[in-house]
């Protein structure tokens, strides 16, 4: 992935470069610090290989890519009031080192500072930039809500959550590399293509990230695991466990267990016998694979087609 | 103010058949309630104001419109929530009726639709139309921060604060101004003399609003007299009497007093005895004056122009 580290080490170096000492410095310290918590800056890279992919030049990218990750961190700042969050990538939350006011504005700012970024394109790509890029950004909200009224909703369906997390999270890297085949002037078709790819690699990412917060390998997943278990978090697996538990299992899903550990294995068997983990897993495979079908049709540079595949392959396929 | 009044008229009409009940309700419905409110519509009126001024067809700038009215009511949603204030036009405010989460999340969605709303127009005037909005917001943002900040530092000048009244409300009349005069393709000059216009009016505007807090006619104010008096907040007649107030008159202004009446009888005393109250009127004639120059100086069609005039007038020379 030689290219997309590129792309991201670009990124990170026009950000550090962006001067968001304004005043008032109440309003945008929160925006400097907010960005400087670091993060992959995988979303503007996926802007810059999509104007790349359709034969354009990446720096013509670079700006509205700022945009894509000030947006990002935008809905950080935001969720992270809603979630109560108290720590953000090993830092205080926004709305904790200042506090809930500072937060809400600063994150307004944010919203408007991603909008400055976004429009710096060639004017004949601004109709369709800020088209998809409004559009975008409502699902986002969109699907920040259906994930609050699902903490406290019992009849959510599988396909509810996957509408979920296609709105709250997928949507905006199918934008991010729209945007990037729109300065680059790819046709209309070419442009929704990568724009699918984006979307469905997205879904199947956070599905495998639900598979691995009970599966995965301790050591490589970075974060402890049996998280979602433990904080009773509506994931795939436990969706489909509930919709397909017998009665014994039906018990199990709701029991109260000693020990964290004790409550994490026994609702992983549960996964397990239900056909819960196998089901993510077809699922998760269904859009990767979909994915797939959707960046060959685009039918772009072959060279960025193979450094976006190779991306997607070590996005979902990480070991289990 | 036929035309004016014709404007708001057909705002408030289109703004009504517009669908805001989308899915998930719980983020939509707040949209809806808010701006089923009401309010005068003045901002949005002005846009068509602006274009029929030089010209165009105030039906082109009818949707950019309705963006400037949808942001509007966005920073209102906000501002409730960091103000902590329960009711907003004799109803409850979205964060009261509902809660804080979903008035943030509701209030960004709505700043999100006002984007989508303000670049409909012709793609010649979109990148100076987004221009002068992502301005204008960020400008929003920054007086609101301000006004938050101003409330706890004792060391805010008369100019600090014209210059908090400008960013926090009057630039949004300058940008509603400038978006319609853009719709119809004015010079740039012209379209920046009408945001001059709409700018300076509404700096005299909140100033006057100041002025009739303490010196209204109560039956003509339409709210409490001495409101901002009792609740200790910054006016330019409170700061300026600060700085310019004698030891007994400073005695005056930090007393304890038996009751409401006495406090602000007391004080608006101080007002006029520092000169305050004939500062803040000369002050405001001022902005007013400026606006008018400006007004004239964009040599728009003198029906409109006519029309903008006495709207300024109404706006401004309320009896005192």
């Amino acid at each position: 992935m030689e290219k997309i580290n590129g792309y991201t080490t670009l990124v990170e170096h026009t950000l550090t470069r962006q001067d968001f000492n304004d005043k008032p410095i109440e309003l945008y310290e929160p925006i400097s610090y907010i960005l400087s918590l670091g993060g992959k800056r995988l979303r503007p890279a996926l802007t810059l290989a999509g104007c790349e992919l359709f034969g354009g030049d990446p720096n013509d990218a670079l700006i509205p890519a700022l945009g894509i990750e000030v947006f990002h961190n935008f809905t950080l700042i935001h969720d992270d009031i809603m979630d109560k969050a108290p720590i953000r990538r090993g830092k205080k939350t926004v709305h904790e080192k200042w506090n809930g006011d500072v937060a809400i504005l600063s994150g307004d700012a944010m919203l408007v500072k991603a909008y400055q970024y976004i429009v710096k394109v060639k004017p004949e790509a601004l109709p369709q930039v800020i088209k998809v890029f409004n559009q975008t950004a409502l699902e986002v909200c969109e699907g920040q809500q259906y994930d609050m009224n699902f903490e406290t909703q019992d009849d959510v369906s599988e396909d509810d959550y996957i509408e979920m997390i296609r709105l709250k999270t997928s949507v905006l890297l199918g934008c991010a590399l729209k945007i990037g085949a729109l300065v680059a002037e790819a046709s209309v078709k070419q442009s929704e293509l990568i724009y699918r790819f984006g979307e469905s690699i997205g879904i199947a990412f956070q599905i495998q990230d639900d598979i691995l917060d009970a599966f995965g390998d301790p050591d490589k997943f970075g974060k402890a695991v049996g998280g979602d278990i433990l904080n009773n978090k509506n994931t795939i697996l436990q969706l489909y466990a509930q919709h397909h538990a017998n009665g014994e299992q039906q018990v199990a899903l709701k029991a109260i267990y000693e020990s964290d550990n004790k409550k994490v294995e026994a609702i992983k068997k549960v996964f397990i016998e239900t056909g819960a983990l196998d089901y993510a897993k077809k699922r998760m495979d269904g859009y990767y694979d979909e994915a797939i079908q959707f960046l060959k049709e685009a039918n772009g540079l072959p060279e960025i087609e193979n450094e976006l595949a190779t991306f997607a392959q070590w996005l979902i396929k990480r070991d289990l």
